[in-house]
């Protein structure tokens, strides 16, 4: 069986949005035990994370070390149209994941007892972005 | 239904060659509608990225930022034998992708409007690449 | 086909454990030729990376550039409450893989020939690690 779904996350600047509830409340509906939970976000300035889901301050920490790795005050880069924070955006992105494959067990992601999903937003602007979740499996 | 092909791409130096359409020739004709494609690069010192389609200054601005990252002239590297871009090549990968999974629906590659696929060839001469591509659906 | 185990692999401290041969080991028991191999590591402080499997001096130089790009004694993390060692291993968490699909072709991964499965461990101390490998295919 195969099923897909398109989720959408309005970001409100750079940082890292949790999502792990709304793709574990699309996939208790779909009737699938064991398989293969797919993510894909369709951009290159945003990402996807799987990062601890404990302490807020984890993110903060990342958004911030991606801040100093990849500058915006860079003025080497040549793709500069959309500002100063467009071309560090699809570095970061590079830098980080498009797609992710999670087990599906049980009828859930077998994600560990400290794992989130996050969509990492590299924009400064807000922001409606895509993940599309698919399933595979039995 | 399982399908899989290789692509041999042919790079000649550093940079992101894109192969979307090498990849979306392929897929339309397995006739497989929905399922999941997966993208494997069967080599260590070249990796998977996907980036922006439209500016072409995008994928220079990435491959000049990864040579100043990751730089040929540091002195620390134990694995030297192939040369100064050999570690560099494997640290590189390490920090973008050997896989991917994009979302096939309809039949075809769901990738969001400025989406491409590109190998990203890490190693200063020419190469021939390996990128093992499969569908899995129905 | 669906199948799917726990590995569980023993780290002592930073560095990168290779684990090929674990998962070839369980691949041949199941009986599927073809379809993807998944795999997920179920913690946030490490990661999972495919390099070259000949010379580990390869592993020993990826240790030592993470350590380098995300240094210990920045002041500036938020998050310290289990050690210099908690941020940094989130963070290369991120800058590396928590998940990675290889293709499966005639019943084996179809690695590379220099390509190796490999744990990446970024905390100082001994951990039991969980990696879940499922198979997907017929």
């Amino acid at each position: 069986m195969i099923r897909h779904t398109t989720l959408t996350l309005a970001t409100r600047g750079k940082g890292l949005y949790p999502f792990t509830r709304e793709a574990e409340a699309w996939i208790a509906k779909q009737g699938i035990a064991n398989g293969i939970a797919s993510l894909f976000v369709q951009h290159t300035s945003c990402s996807l994370v799987i990062q601890e889901n404990a302490d807020p301050d984890v993110t903060l920490d990342l958004r911030d070390f991606f801040e100093r790795l990849v500058p915006e005050d860079d003025e080497t880069y040549r793709h500069t149209a959309e500002g100063p924070d467009d071309m560090t955006s699809h570095i970061r992105s590079a830098l980080t994941q498009t797609s992710l494959t999670v087990p599906l067990i049980s009828g859930r992601m077998a994600l560990g007892t400290w794992q989130g999903l996050y969509l990492f937003e590299h924009r400064s602007h807000p922001h409606q972005r895509r993940v599309v979740l698919q399933l595979i499996g039995e």
